[in-house]
């Protein structure tokens, strides 16, 4: 039987931790291909390169199966390589980003390069997950979530998700022994409360650098940060469609306002 | 009567002419502070700068009562300074962002600096409006749709909208008489099939750069596109919360089957 095609990218890089457990639990499952950012690009977004070059070098990180690529762009650059150059004669059954050096609960889907990148995936019709692990550390320990990412990805190989294609998945940072379970959530209305460093650098000019912190006002017990919070692994099912539906209606007095004037 | 209070931002950079033309309509309505950034951003989506400090430069390219800084940041970056930095004593009564050289309808909300900057303030519970102008290049004609503009910051100004704060305004290139009007729309299911331009740099080394066309194949009469193509101007109200609500409920196998295993 063929086995499926699976593409592994992140935003911590090629060389980050993370990486490194779910292309070996991928292998277990398909045939990987790696296409990851040759630097970190946390905070990166959605975003694309448009004005630069990009670059691609082959890379011998993983166990030698594994094709793998470090990629000059941010997160997103690298799906849209590997859909385009690197794997363009190939059907790619599944994409899978990350894990992620810390939460990319709530919110933290817009800042996310992994998510976003898991994001762009789903835009090509790929089925594609974000993992991340509610700990920013380097030397976090991936191992207590290793059975749930595998059983993960190979739900999401067996059968299509009922609508949609995304997952944003969080794992707590417990022992295995203390992760409850998994808990289909909705993303948490949270946000960041920022704060800026101000000082001067060496030649006297003034600088500022982003700080801050996390902030859930909201309590209710269906959310992504709840189930975090609770011993859960929190998977949101997230789709590119921003439209706020229930606003449309409300807004329709300043079609027919503009129209008549 | 207090004037509001206006902050304008891009993704061109704060030289575009596109964001001249909207802080002069923003200026006939309320006061306005400009945080922009220092150079073009477009495609730079929801990206923030962690890993570097960010600088803030007043600069005169405005009226000389309009407050305007350029920031090396992403637009993202700008609303975020301009809250926390420039205007921290202060209650932005509006945000506007653009107007952008080319459109960001559909699904070039994820990408665009523009609209990203607009939902980064909605974020922060500041009404946003992001607008755009269907046309790319550096001289495009902003003058056929100011009325509309300068309606749609006076109705965001006047009253709160019904539910949600953020709106993604696309203008067609058209001559005033033949703009029709405003439409309330969803975002069209569209997308972009990229192809990815390959050649050798002058050292021999190979390099790939992003290029593509924007395909829509979603034909309803209520989208964005849909209005872009037939004399609109289209108005997508938009959010941040990305749950896939209508696809929690047949994800909610896999919860039970994991909690058993």
């Amino acid at each position: 039987m063929k086995r499926p095609l699976i593409l592994v990218t992140n935003d911590d890089g090629v060389v980050a931790p993370g990486i490194r457990v779910l292309v070996e639990i991928a292998a277990e499952l398909g045939d990987v291909v790696v296409v990851a950012p040759d630097s970190p690009q946390s905070g990166q977004g959605h975003a694309i390169t448009i004005h630069d070059p990009l670059r691609l070098k082959k890379v011998n990180l993983f166990p030698p199966e594994i094709e793998a690529w470090e990629c000059s762009g941010t997160p997103v650059d690298c799906v849209k390589l590997a859909k385009h150059v690197v794997l363009k004669d190939r059907t790619i059954d599944l994409c899978v980003s990350g894990i992620n050096h810390g939460s990319n609960a709530s919110i933290n889907i817009l800042y996310s390069g992994t998510l976003s990148a898991a994001m762009e995936a789903s835009l090509e019709d790929i089925r594609s997950i974000g993992f991340s692990l509610d700990d920013f550390s380097f030397d976090a320990d991936f191992n207590p979530g290793k059975p749930w990412v595998r059983a993960l990805i190979r739900y999401a190989l067996e059968r299509p998700f009922e609508t949609g294609n995304l997952l944003n998945v969080n794992i707590p940072k417990l022992p295995a022994d203390k992760i409850k379970g998994l808990r289909i959530c909705r993303q948490a209305d949270a946000r960041w409360v920022e704060k800026f460093v101000e000082g001067r650098d060496p030649s006297g000019q003034p600088y500022y650098w982003l700080t801050g912190e996390f902030v859930n006002n909201d309590n209710a017990d269906d959310t992504d940060v709840w189930a975090l919070q609770n011993g859960f692994i929190s998977v949101v099912p997230s789709m590119h469609d921003l439209t706020n539906y229930k606003a449309m209606q409300g807004l329709k007095t300043l079609e027919n306002a503009q129209m008549a004037g």
